[in-house]
């Protein structure tokens, strides 16, 4: 396979920092990477893989000779250089809202519309976290039965704000345990005009409120989907919430699916099979996904699955995964794996 | 108002010291207060109020003269005393699930039901926790407009588990902070075969696993919504999940109502009237209910309603409100005035 070129933007934060290991972890076949970032973070050594590497400032000459680059700084940064680095011939990657609902961008989850990849015109948009780990796990169940009906409550970590939100939660957790004052400078998120303590607490809020009421998070995860499943009349409502949780969104989904009368057992026998997928569903043995465990793993995690005693279609799940791997880096990363094939 | 003579069993527990405290709080007409608990705890002293109370053993003659006795000691010790008490002239208000389904014991929300509490036959439920603070918030508009369905997700507290959950987090938390090993062995519930961590973790799992695949926690809000609001047609489904907060259960609400067309602001008017429920809901000034800010108030606080923009009759609440208290002590204390007015 060809070897590429490839550079990280926003290569110290979050998502970043897993993008890199990734790559290296997967055999990813890079000829180079280049780490870029903020003016600020120039400078500064990442050591990975036994490589040591210097972050360099993002300026639009850094995409000379790139092949692919990975987008993660926010989406004022990507709305800077992503072009950019698209006029000097790169294929861009891109983790952030800035081009996700651009209609000839395609928005990817290669397990579910690696099709919609075909005809690219330089940028790809890597889905919101929290949507990526929902379809991974509906795309069988709607492949075989079809989807009419989602609605989605969310329980996501503090690492999907990233590494200040980490930070902040550590401190105030400290901050609890010690009786003392706490300090709330970045959740639920840092532009907002307040902010709250997520330690101990539940913030129904993810980024700003749109006029309808509804926050961007939640829309979305409702456009987003519609956007990957290429079903515009798929129904979608969405409740996003902030845990104290490090790493790991989980989600109560609810579905009606486009068949009556199909059972539990076929769903699981489904997802059993069903790529980047693991089933973890045993009440008898209490087994279920959970945040903590699903840190660090690839997979989309399924548990909890069960009929809706009230509709003839509905079943209730619940879907974890670890929002920093599948739900950003790692689904970048096999973009560009699709990509290369 | 004639005074009484009141007994509460399990007074040493998390919600039977709230019992306590919300009788003197609000001049509960006592004319002498007995703290039941096992065996173990006799001899305790409580002081409140002002006052120093001697925990004693709860035994079948505990009830000799007791007008009101609070039972919250768990379902095995209600099944072993509630008829006691009875026998001997007190009129029973239980907080545990040991009578909540039985037909002719009344499962008492006040403000949703006080009419059920008449012809009791000397026990009355005080529902489920997370069952109560819903129903509260939905009456205003299930009276107007009518409800044919409930969707919930719950974001529930530790000390809905009692006073060890509590301490559990604590030093989970502290384990966390200072990388050491994280001991389990109280929640989901300390009967379970297995323990997991809950610090920095969600669990969706709340009490046992009934063969459905629910959990009884589910069982409960989707059964008791329904006799509560004497309405067996009314759609319920639920999905019940621990957290990582001490005290304060949120849940994010789906509803269908019985009407089409009605406007957010509608909602807004109901709920703003509504006896123990309080608005909090300004997206614009980032005004939403959060358990940390829950605890300790007697409310019911609803924020985050929208329409749900794929069903015509279809909202989404955030309803939050301290499981201690309206979800548990308060409303068996208001059970208890509605009965003497």
């Amino acid at each position: 396979m060809k070897k590429v070129n490839v550079a990280i933007v926003g290569a110290t934060g979050a998502v970043g920092t897993k993008i890199l290991e990734k790559l290296l972890e997967r055999n990813f076949p890079v000829q180079s990477i280049k780490l870029l970032a903020s003016k600020r973070s120039a400078g500064a050594e990442i050591t990975a893989g036994g490589h040591k590497y210097i972050v360099e400032e993002t300026v639009p000459e850094s995409f000379e000779g790139i092949d692919i680059a990975f987008f993660s700084a926010g989406g004022s940064i990507s709305e800077k250089f992503a072009h950019e680095a698209v006029k000097r011939g790169a294929v861009v990657i891109d983790n952030t809202s800035a081009f996700r609902m651009i209609e000839d961008i395609p928005l990817v989850v290669p397990e579910v519309n690696a099709g919609a990849l075909s005809g690219h015109t330089g940028i790809i948009a890597n889905p919101n976290c929290s949507t990526i780990q929902m379809v991974t796990a509906l795309q069988p169940i709607r492949e075989k039965f079809g989807l009419d009906r989602i609605i989605v409550s969310t329980y996501q970590a503090v690492s999907g704000a990233g590494s200040e939100a980490i930070e902040e939660l550590e401190s105030q957790s400290l901050q609890f345990e010690n009786r003392s004052k706490i300090e709330a400078a970045i959740l639920p998120s840092a532009s907002a005009e307040r902010h709250y303590p997520i330690a101990f607490n539940a913030i129904p809020q993810i980024d700003a409120f749109d006029a309808s009421g509804y926050t961007l998070e939640e829309l979305k995860m409702m456009n987003e989907t519609k956007k990957i499943f290429g079903d515009q009349k798929l129904s979608v409502s969405a409740t996003c919430v902030r845990l104290p949780v490090v790493t790991g969104h989980s989600e109560s989904v609810y579905i009606e699916i486009g068949k009556e009368g199909v059972s539990v057992e076929e769903l699981h026998a489904l997802l059993e099979n069903a790529p980047g997928v693991v089933v973890q569903d045993d009440p008898s043995k209490q087994l279920y996904p959970m945040p903590l465990f699903a840190e660090g793993k690839d997979e989309v995690f399924v548990g909890r699955i069960r009929k809706d005693p009230e509709h003839p279609a509905g079943f209730h799940l619940w879907i974890v995964s670890d929002n920093l791997l599948k739900g950003a880096a790692l689904n970048s990363v096999q973009i560009a794996e699709t990509l290369l094939n």
